[in-house]
């Protein structure tokens, strides 16, 4: 199976975290996002222990709540102790919600407006990372206002590009996010930190990219970061004390993409830090890395029901499904791949290839091509895409006013609706 | 200008429906979708007074709300007395609040739900254009179970290629919609239909693509559905009496687009109609179009904030905004072109070109690339994007778990909101 968690019982139905599908699709209807609690709870710990280990306790994540965000979330967040990276108001606002010690949270992004500052120093979030010398100034304005100091990280692009799709790679010179240190632009704005009263600049940050399973992006990140620290405490006398490497680190999609082991990718960015560092004669900062997908991905689930079946003669074969692009983009977006399977059927003695597709007005939407399906699926079965986690509920539209799925926790053999089903009157509450 | 109701005023500013939209950005603030209500009832005349005069009556539009649906657009289409085609209960929800008569709506869809269904059914819609033989037995049996007769239309796939962007063409054989002629497949569904007690078949519908700009797309279409309706006249002695011919006509994104005019079009279409009809010895049926993004894109603006500038010295420029791809998806999704302005400084001394980029944390969250904009534009300048009033309110998701931009109708110099902003606390507000 595509994942540990994933697997099949006695009555060749798919089950998640242990529990029939089937049953769960008929209890809370379709579509409806499923995720996986204790593998929430296992890959956070996974993460944590390793980067413990690696740096002698010098080092946590951020958990990239991009990826996904809901209050329950955040309240496991807070019992697991890791920190979070938040990009918004919205997110800043959930965790705060769910009680969430926000002096743990980052706030990151390309563009945080006025109010968003303003929010994020009152709050005391724990860092703000700088993307522009436009939000600096703005920032240190802001900050003078309140009469706040805020720790403070720059975002750096470190020119490395690690071969992924372009739509999710950040770390290249050409990108929206951060300053390039080829340009010397990292340089002059960490020079003009460094000037501002109210501002502490504790670090740096990079991000390379998403869905990486390249060999040693990390650690030439790592290197180019660490040899850049040296270079600004040379030119300014000031040692930064945190290196936050950012999220990226690939997950499974399907039987074709390889098992990452975190704990041994992790070993390896240590490996390198500390090569770096003892060559530069650097302190090892605390380090930090950003995981979103590879902590929600694989603990996430979405069943469907069928609603046709159609096979035109000479061309393909269509399944169509109660959702789509507007609770799953990704293959509208990136042409995304995906294992599905029928929930009620998993094992099929006949199957044939379908283009499974959503119910949306569009030709483009499409959740996933080439599904290999048993040739006796119908109206009313249970469709299951594997691996939804991530990018998924966190970006569900309302295209054709479809109200969004809700979040089921599974946990122990029981579930829990912690996020409710979108009603038609939610769909048009905001109507005057 | 782009469209007539965009212009400048005496303080170079940017005007849209005669009003000025650095004012309008500060009344409300940004992101914030502005509509002019007076082109909206001006494209819907067009279309209904062109359709009216080509068929001697004997034809209208349904508007299709994928496009854009809200309460008070469905008001204003009920004054205006046009139909509308509706593709989830979400959208006949909207409608039903806004007091539209729904009888007046056909309900679409590749893949209804049993709930849809009966929900179409006991609202009374006029027609539900169905799509799969799956999806006919399912209605004949809710129909019978509900002891009502429904008056139906037959999606028919004609197999012409409008030559657009793959995934909004969807007149191919090859298609998740409707059922092919070139294959039998066609007929076979309208064969059974007419063996069915409880449906009432009235004639057939097709739909060729989006954003069409070439020559003889609709009459092409027209041709080859009259045909098949008079082969079906010929093999099952029915007459069917209504052609619903679907959207899809081009709108004005750019310069470089062409003006189509609809009057025009439609006197090509009736023409193309006419000749067949005669050809063919059958009375010309009821016509439909279904425009959507015809109705209300250019009717739409899109008001930003700037976040940020800059300048990657031998890369390229970046305009950071305040809001992107989750309100406007369609540069991500399909590299859509828009025309961009400095709303406050619209002609220029020095421009120069940028990459304009919103605020999500995702490399792909661009607007629009190679925008020529002033060289001395900064932080807290407004943006105005045209031509957004079709597919963006309608596709905005809350990823990043930004809250949605309110939608503000413009009527007269006078301005309302029609759709509230979403607020932070409405982000969580399904959260358990």
């Amino acid at each position: 199976m595509i994942a540990t968690n994933i697997g099949t019982n006695e009555l060749n139905h798919l089950t998640f975290a242990g529990m029939d599908t089937v049953d769960l699709a008929k209890e809370y209807g379709t579509p409806v996002y499923l995720m996986d609690e204790a593998r929430i709870r296992e890959n956070v710990r996974t993460y944590r222990k390793a980067l413990s280990e690696a740096f002698s306790g010098r080092a946590d994540i951020f958990y990239a709540g991009k990826a996904c965000a809901f209050t329950e979330l955040y309240r496991i967040l807070t019992e697991e102790g890791a920190g979070i990276d938040v990009v918004s108001r919205g997110e800043l606002f959930t965790a705060r919600k769910a009680g969430y010690p926000v002096n743990k949270a980052c706030f990151h992004g390309n563009n945080k407006t006025d109010e968003d500052l303003r929010c994020a120093v009152s709050s005391g979030v724990g860092y703000i990372c700088v993307d522009s010398m436009d939000e600096l100034l703005a920032l240190e304005k802001i900050c003078a206002e309140m009469s706040e100091r805020q720790a403070i990280l720059i975002r750096v692009t470190p020119g490395i590009d690690p071969h992924t799709y372009e739509a999710v790679s950040t770390g290249k010179v050409d990108s929206k996010f951060g300053n390039a240190i080829a340009t010397g632009q990292a340089e002059e704005i960490i020079r003009k930190a460094l000037t501002m009263r109210h501002l502490n600049l504790k670090g740096i940050h990079c991000h390379v990219g998403s869905q990486v399973f390249a060999e040693d992006v990390f650690e030439r990140a790592a290197d180019v970061m660490l040899r850049f620290m040296a270079d600004m405490r040379e030119k300014t006398g000031r040692t930064l004390e945190v290196l936050d490497l950012g999220g990226g680190y690939g997950v499974r999609y399907t039987e074709d993409d390889p098992v990452l082991s975190i704990p041994e990718k992790i070993r390896e960015v240590a490996a390198a830090v500390k090569a770096a560092c003892d060559e530069l004669d650097f302190p090892v900062p605390y380090i930090y890395l950003e995981p979103g997908r590879s902590i929600v991905a694989d603990a996430g689930m979405t069943l469907y029901t069928v609603g046709s079946v159609k096979r035109i003669p000479g061309y393909r074969s269509y399944v169509s499904v109660d959702g789509g692009m507007s609770d799953n983009p990704r293959y509208a977006l990136y042409r995304s791949r995906y294992t599905v399977f029928s929930a009620g059927e998993v094992e099929a003695r006949e199957t044939e290839r379908f283009s499974v597709v959503g119910r949306l007005c569009e030709s483009g939407d499409i959740l996933q091509e080439n599904v290999p399906l048993p040739c006796d699926i119908r109206r009313g079965d249970t469709l299951a895409v594997c691996t939804t986690g991530a990018y998924n509920y966190a970006m569900a539209s309302l295209y054709n006013r479809l109200p969004r799925p809700p979040i089921v926790m599974l946990r122990d053999g029981t579930s829990r609706v912690v996020v409710r089903r979108e009603t038609l009157a939610n769909v048009a509450d905001l109507d005057v």
